[in-house]
């Protein structure tokens, strides 16, 4: 459906830079998936839990569907982490990432070169008209960027 | 030049983007620079380096010019960071960053949309044929990417 080469380009990255952080996940047991990335800072059960809620907040954020897992943000949004909470297993949230990313995926490519263009659902048309660049194509990369900004901060891990 | 919609987005997002990194940099003393993001690893002057040589090999790879400091390699590219290696100063460095991204920025302008899609300068006309998505526009998305990468990491840092 996407034939305008940029964008599909940026999707291409988009589902490459997924793949590639799966794989960082994927290489750490459940046992060091309670590992801080640096002294103090999140462990990456965190960041698992934290991309798994962004990436689902994209589906209503640019008006593609509903929430999959809201119950999430409770954990991975609202709170920063800290070692004395309880959070869902490993394996739970490794099943959430995997879902969440396959739908968001899916959603891309049914939008329309026009629709990336359009405002996204937390702009208001008064607000869209005076900042134009707030449109859904902006989130994209906006959460493109946010993958290599935890990308890189797993990779501090020693394994 | 570039009124296509979905290449001044990417473009915005890249001089915004630039701009967040500067501010990171310049929120520094240049004491602070010798800090290391996590225990033993990249000193905050390493990743000041190695991005200004990371977007100044972006001026040949694109096309667009030649390398301004290639000089940097040698300390940010070729060798990994360690604690007893002598680095150019940070004042030096920082005046490096700024001059490489002014130069960036504003060749990136030169650029038309259809050049975005050309091949970089790395790949073959050969290559090219078969893996189309080796274009110059790809190049970007991928340093895009590179930034937040280490942004992420300077987020560790205590201040």
């Amino acid at each position: 459906m996407n034939t305008n080469p940029l964008l599909s380009n940026t999707l291409s990255h988009w589902d490459g830079q997924v793949r590639r952080m799966t794989a960082v996940f994927d290489s750490f047991t459940d046992e060091e998936m309670y590992v801080q990335v640096a002294p103090g800072r999140n462990r990456i059960i965190y960041i698992l839990g934290h991309m798994t809620a962004a990436h689902d907040m994209l589906l209503p954020l640019l008006g593609l569907g509903e929430r999959k897992y809201p119950n999430l943000d409770e954990f991975f949004i609202t709170h920063p982490d800290s070692p004395d909470t309880a959070l869902p297993m490993p394996g739970e949230l490794r099943s959430y990432w995997r879902d969440v990313n396959a739908a968001v995926s899916a959603a891309f490519r049914e939008v329309p070169l026009a629709g990336w263009l359009e405002r996204h659902t937390m702009v208001t048309p008064e607000e869209f008209e005076k900042e134009p660049h707030r449109n859904r194509f902006n989130v994209l990369l906006s959460r493109l960027s946010h993958i290599s900004y935890h990308l890189g901060q797993l990779a501090l891990v020693n394994k």
